[in-house]
C-alpha cells in the first residue's frame, strides 16, 4: 500500500506512529497485536498530515502536543475503521484482510474499544477545548455511521444530503485536526478558522475521490475490492448523478442493483459500469476539483512558509490519487 | 427491575442520571433512543453509588464535580455491556432484550462507540491523573474482554485466574470509581487507599455473586435467562469448584458440556444442577463473603460518618442480592 508523500513532516509523522504503538502496549498481547496489524496497514496518513501541517504553518514549536494530538486522532479513526469493517462487512483494508476477518469478529470489536480508549487517555490530557473538539471527533464518527446506515438503498437520496454525510464522516473529523494542529501552534483565530476551511474542503475532495475510486479504482491498487460502495447499498455522488444522468433503463437496473440487499458481484459490476457509461465520474472528479480549489483558497489566510505549499501539495496529491 | 435502595444518596444518583441523559443528546434520535434505552433499564447503579459514598465519607464538596464523574464511568460501563452482548450473544440484559436484538448489532455496536465519546468528553474535564484512571478502566475492560475469551471452555482455570479475570471485568473498575469519589472528595492519601481496598473487595464480591446467580437465580428475579456463563463456557469459580468436588462421572459431563461449544438449554440445566449438586454455591457464597469483609475492614481507614456506614449497608446488600 503507497502512503502519500511526506510532505516535509516526515521526522513528525514517525512521532506520532511511534507515539501510537507506545500506547498499545497491552497485558493481552492480542489487542496489542491487532491494534498494531490496522496501524501497520499505514493507510494514506491524510489525517495526522493535514494536523501537523497546519501547525506547522503557523509556526508552531510544542511538537510533542501536536504529536500526541494527531496519534489520538489517528487511533479514533482507525478504531473506527474496525468498527466500520465489521458493520459493513468490508472484506480488505489497505490491501490486507479485515482486521474482524482476521482475529474475529469479537476480538477486532474489543480492540476497537481498546484503541478509543487509548486515543482518550491521550487526548484527555489537554484543554477542555480540544478534549470537546476530539470528542466530537469521535461523536461525529458515530452519528455519520448511522445517517449513512439509514440511507442505505435511498435512491432518492439527494446531493445536499450525501455531502452532509461524508462532512461528517470524513471531512469534519479532519477539518477539525487541522483546526487543533494550528491551535496547538498557538494560532490566531483567523488562522485557526483559515486552517479548519482548508480542511473540511480537502476532506470533501477526499471522500468525493474515495467514492470515485470506488467505482472506477482496480482492486491491486487500491488494496481493496473496489464496488463496496455499491454492494452495501451505499448511495454516493456518483450514483446519484447515474441516477439523473443516465438512461432510463440503466437508471431503473441501477436503482434495481443499489436496492436489492443481497447482490453478487456480477451485479456490482453491471452497476459500476452503468455509473461509468452515465458519465458521472468526470462530473464527481470535477466537484472533487471544486473542493480542492476550496482549500487551496483556504491557504490564504495561513502565512506563507513552506508547510503552507505543502498543503497545497496535499490538495493536489488527494485529488490524483488512484489508491 | 429492582435497582439498589439509595443509601442516602438518591439526590446524587438523580443529578447522575440526568447528567447521563443530558449528555446522550444527538443529531441522530436512532442514537439517543438505543443509548436511553440501555440506561433507562437501570440496572443496580452500583458503580455510581460506591463513586457517590466514597465522595461523601470523605466529606466531599464539589457535588457537580463527582456527579460528572460517575456519569461517565457508568457511560464507560453501559458502552461496554452493549458490545459483550454482541460478543457474546447475550439474550436479555435488566429484564429486557439486549440493544442489539431490538435494534440491530450494527446500530448498538455504534451506540456503544457513541456513548464511549461521550463518557471521555466528560472524563477528559479533569486533571490528568483522573483521566489516566478514567482509560484504564476502559482499557481494562477491553483487556479483561480479551483474557476471559481466551478462557472460554477451558476447565482447566484455576481459581487465581479466575479472581484475576474478574478483577479486571468488575472490581478494578469499582475501585477506580471509589478512588476517584474520594480523590474528587479531596480525601487525603491513606483514605483513598482505603476507599480504593473497599471497592476492589466489594466488586469481587458483587462479581461471585453474579457467577452464583447465574446458577441459582431464575430468570425473572434476575432479569435474563440464567446459565449464560455455561452457555457460552464462561468457567466461573462456580464450575471451577464443581470441576474439583464433583463426583468423577458428574465432572466429566460437566467438563464435556463447558467445552462443546453449542450447547442446547437442556445441557445448561443440567450443568447447572451438577454444579449445584456439587456445593459449590456455599462455597461461593462464602469466598464473596470473605471479600465482603475486607471491604468492611477496609472502611476503617474512612471516617465515622453516615455514608461509612451507608458503604457497610451496601456490603449487605452485594452479598444477599437475588438480581
Amino acid at each position: 500500500m503507497t502512503t502519500a508523500p511526506d510532505f516535509g513532516v516526515s521526522l513528525e509523522l514517525n512521532l506520532v506512529e511511534q507515539r501510537i504503538r507506545e500506547s498499545l502496549a497491552s497485558e493481552e498481547p492480542l489487542l496489542t497485536e491487532i491494534a498494531e496489524y490496522v496501524i501497520a496497514s499505514g493507510g494514506k496518513r491524510v489525517r495526522p498530515l493535514v494536523t501537523l501541517l497546519a501547525f506547522k504553518s503557523v509556526g508552531g514549536k510544542s511538537v510533542g502536543r501536536v504529536v500526541d494530538i494527531a496519534a489520538a486522532l489517528e487511533l479514533i479513526h482507525s478504531a473506527s475503521l474496525i468498527h466500520d469493517d465489521i458493520n459493513d462487512g468490508g472484506m480488505e483494508r489497505r490491501g490486507r484482510p479485515a482486521a474482524y476477518l482476521k482475529f474475529g469478529i469479537q476480538e477486532a470489536l474489543v480492540t476497537g474499544d481498546f484503541m478509543f480508549t487509548k486515543a482518550f487517555r491521550i487526548g484527555g490530557k489537554f484543554d477542555d477545548d480540544i478534549v470537546d473538539m476530539t470528542a466530537r471527533v469521535a461523536a461525529g464518527l458515530a452519528e455519520g455511521e448511522i445517517r449513512q446506515k439509514r440511507h442505505i438503498g435511498d435512491v432518492t437520496l439527494g446531493p445536499e444530503e450525501y455531502f452532509d454525510i461524508i462532512s461528517r464522516k470524513t471531512a469534519m473529523p479532519i477539518a477539525t485536526g487541522a483546526r487543533i494542529g494550528a491551535l496547538i501552534g498557538d494560532a490566531r483565530a483567523e488562522q485557526i478558522e483559515a486552517a479548519g476551511a482548508y480542511g473540511l474542503n480537502l476532506g470533501m475532495a477526499f471522500q468525493i475521490v474515495d467514492d470515485v475510486l470506488d467505482v472506477v479504482g482496480d482492486g491491486v491498487t487500491l488494496g481493496k475490492r473496489p464496488g463496496m460502495d455499491i454492494k452495501e447499498g451505499n448511495v454516493t455522488i456518483l450514483s446519484i448523478h447515474a441516477l439523473q444522468d443516465g438512461s432510463v433503463s440503466d437508471r431503473s437496473e441501477l436503482i434495481r442493483i443499489l436496492r436489492k440487499r443481497s447482490k453478487d458481484w456480477g451485479e456490482v459490476q453491471t452497476a459500476r459500469r452503468l455509473i461509468q457509461e452515465s458519465g458521472a465520474v468526470p462530473k464527481a472528479r470535477s466537484e472533487a476539483r471544486a473542493y480542492g480549489e476550496r482549500a487551496v483558497a483556504a491557504l490564504d489566510g495561513l502565512p506563507d512558509v513552506d508547510a503552507r505549499r505543502q498543503m497545497r501539495d496535499l490538495v493536489e496529491f488527494v485529488l490524483s490519487r488512484d489508491v
